[in-house]
């Protein structure tokens, strides 16, 4: 037939083991940052198309799936198409991020809100990027934020939490890279840069990774050789300075590398946020980057982002961002966030333990229609919920010649024993169960 | 400011204590449909908008949400409008239901699936219907579906873990009224109708509950006034000899209900259905009820609609639809399913236990920079990671005038005793907790 029987491109199903696995991750997630005193919230799917192109996603905002308006006549398409393009046809878009909507979610509601609010979202997120290996077009994001503290109290809760969290899920060996924007921003005017041109400029930065210096003083050199080559140069005492992308977090450290006089109180208040954060649970580390960019433009103080070893890029990140709800609610609001990358995360995770119950198969033959002639639906299903009472997980299934291979296949979704139930067998006592994995 | 700062029209936010409470009644259907054998899975929100659109989807298709392709210029928009309408506009649409993306989900992992496969969904869908009390643009539904088992193990297996989730969330005065699509076609049949009218004689038969006989008579008279006066008659008996819209479940009671000679085959099957259901717990009734249609033109055999009295629609409901999937993969299949409406329930449930951690608000002063001049971040943070470590759940709230309002909106959240920090708190041994709710 003319339509593929597959899921939308670069979008996913998960089959009842992987589904599984993602909801004891997710469960986890829920449980750490539940005790650390964040409540899950949730927002609908879509948000107006008006506020998702405010401005406030940066170049997410490009890659939103844009939800076309009800009821329209052909007609009133072409119409709507010429005169007003996507915006025209699109009332409503698909959430890119989960920032956005928790703005317009706290403007909504905030005289229901605690006066600090600290909200968990775990939800799915759609973007239609280029599919690619661990890269989709709808994913899960969790991310945390405090809306209300201003004090160091926000960065520090989120990231000890957070390390709890990476903790529960067995990832020790995650490193939390910081950085403070009123520091890059310091930087980049030493360098010479205008201050329009910051954002192009931290752009250029973001890519550091991917392009290397090189790339990044070509790329900025086209508007103004001069601030371009002294953050090139700077850039390569980094390189030479620093171990594994960071040093340490105390104010001689961060100055050592930093050329002098940049921003003393970002550096003060970066080496105060390292000072205050206890030692975090299984040894996840702390260090200072001076490249560490994260893209949005939108914050404003201290950033962060995870590291791991398996993982090529940063598996979460976030920072403060004191600006962007007070555009919605028009008063200064401080906020700060962490997200992390579900997605990412979940392809690290070692999460063997079932938590569920005992999952056991009956095996049966096939049905006769009265008791004489053999075993009957109800007498099968008698047994199965007299076993579910028990507290056990029960799948039904019917006697096929491989029988091994599905067993092999029900020990997939974590079934360990089985039993045959026959026309005689009259209640669980006559039962035999034997253990196939 | 221009943009309303309110969740799209129809479609809701939930605030952390109602959120908290979807997600344990949530619980509770996870782990019985789990007991009873059906195995998660999660598609995506999306699918290509020709399989939502292929009449799979009945009455609901027209309430579609469709996406933007992307990419296309002013333009390409321009042209793709003129020429295709939506089509030519649209590749994707979000799911109206999770009957369409199951089917499709079974075609493309069928070799993957135990050849039995009992399927669990928990998930939103998308309706563009006119926002009204109790219906929502964007809801959640649960589904479980039965794939592969031809027998009535498939129904009662349905019935019994529905009834199971029921009982688990309190709803023990609920009923199942029960009907067969073969019984009301040879009702349609008896009366007179040709088989081309039965598809629309089925959608005013299913309106009987807000239009009367009359309603229905008149809608049906248009086309043909000597069946739908037969009809008429026999709606009238039904009304004046079933208590409560339906009769017990024998044969004699099911045939003293209908016309001589209406399909005995169905009405034994009906019977014999009744006949395998074991004692429902928590007493959840049974009933046959000839005029239950169930909307959807897919269903093939038994249905069932469940009916509790305080809600004045059905809150679920399902039945065989043995021809459905076998269109996607190519061969027969047969199938059935049983869709728990999840709005519905949630208003009817009532579960105050709050089974998460004991949650605790500690209440702190102002912080200072230095431990000589009063508390800080640091001996805060460490007072709430030790108690977190003892299974706690922690909500850190700055001291202020009207304590007891914020007391109050913690209770909101399940929060229930508080202690104050202050820069004299050296450990969580000198916190004195006060109860508050």
């Amino acid at each position: 037939m003319a339509i593929t029987i597959s899921p939308p491109r670069g979008m996913r199903d998960f089959l009842p083991s992987e589904k599984a696995r993602r909801e004891r991750a997710l469960g986890v997630i829920r449980r750490v940052y539940g005790a650390h005193g964040f409540d899950e919230i949730e927002t609908p799917a879509m948000e107006d198309i008006e506020r998702l192109h405010s401005g406030l996603g940066g170049e997410n905002e490009k890659l939103g799936f844009s939800v076309l308006k009800r009821g329209l006549s052909p007609a009133e398409l072409g119409t709507a198409a010429a005169s007003g393009g996507v915006g025209g046809l699109c009332d409503l878009g698909m959430r890119f991020d989960l920032t956005v909507p928790l703005s317009r979610f706290y403007a909504s509601h905030r005289g229901d809100l605690p006066p600090v609010f600290r909200s968990l979202q775990i939800a799915p997120v759609w973007r239609a990027e280029r599919p690619q290996k661990g890269r989709y077009r709808q994913f899960v994001q969790c991310d945390i934020d405090i809306i209300g503290e201003s004090s160091q109290l926000a960065e520090t809760e989120l990231i000890t939490a957070t390390a709890h969290v990476l903790n529960a899920l067995g990832l020790d060996e995650c490193t939390i890279r910081l950085n403070d924007r009123r520091i890059l921003e310091g930087l980049l005017r030493y360098c010479g840069f205008a201050t329009e041109r910051f954002p192009s400029a931290l752009i250029s930065l973001d890519k550091l990774d991917k392009i290397g210096v090189q790339g990044v003083v070509a790329e900025l050199s086209e508007n103004g050789p001069d601030a371009a080559a002294v953050l090139g140069g700077i850039l390569a005492s980094f390189e030479s300075n620093s171990a594994d992308g960071g040093v340490g977090l105390t104010v001689d450290e961060i100055t050592r590398l930093l050329p002098d006089g940049i921003d003393p109180d970002a550096v003060a208040s970066l080496e105060s946020l390292a000072h205050t954060l206890p030692r975090l649970p299984g040894g996840v580390g702390l260090r200072f980057d001076p490249t560490l960019v994260r893209g949005m433009g939108y914050y404003t103080g201290a950033i962060f982002e995870i590291a791991h070893p398996a993982s090529g890029s940063s598996i979460g990140g976030g920072g403060r961002y004191d600006g962007m709800i007070g555009r919605l609610v028009g008063s200064d609001v401080p906020a700060a966030g962490f997200s992390i990358g579900f997605e990412r995360i979940i392809e690290l995770v070692d999460l063997d333990v079932d938590d569920r119950p005992e999952a056991v198969v009956l095996v049966h033959d096939a049905f006769a229609d009265h008791p004489d002639d053999g075993l009957t639906v109800a007498q099968l299903l008698a047994i199965k919920s007299a076993l579910v009472v028990t507290g056990k997980r029960v799948r039904i299934e019917r006697n096929r010649k491989n029988l091994t291979g599905l067993l092999n296949r029900a020990a997939v979704d974590g079934f360990s024993r089985y039993a045959r139930v026959t026309s005689v067998t009259a209640s669980v006592d006559d039962l035999s169960f034997k253990t196939f994995t």
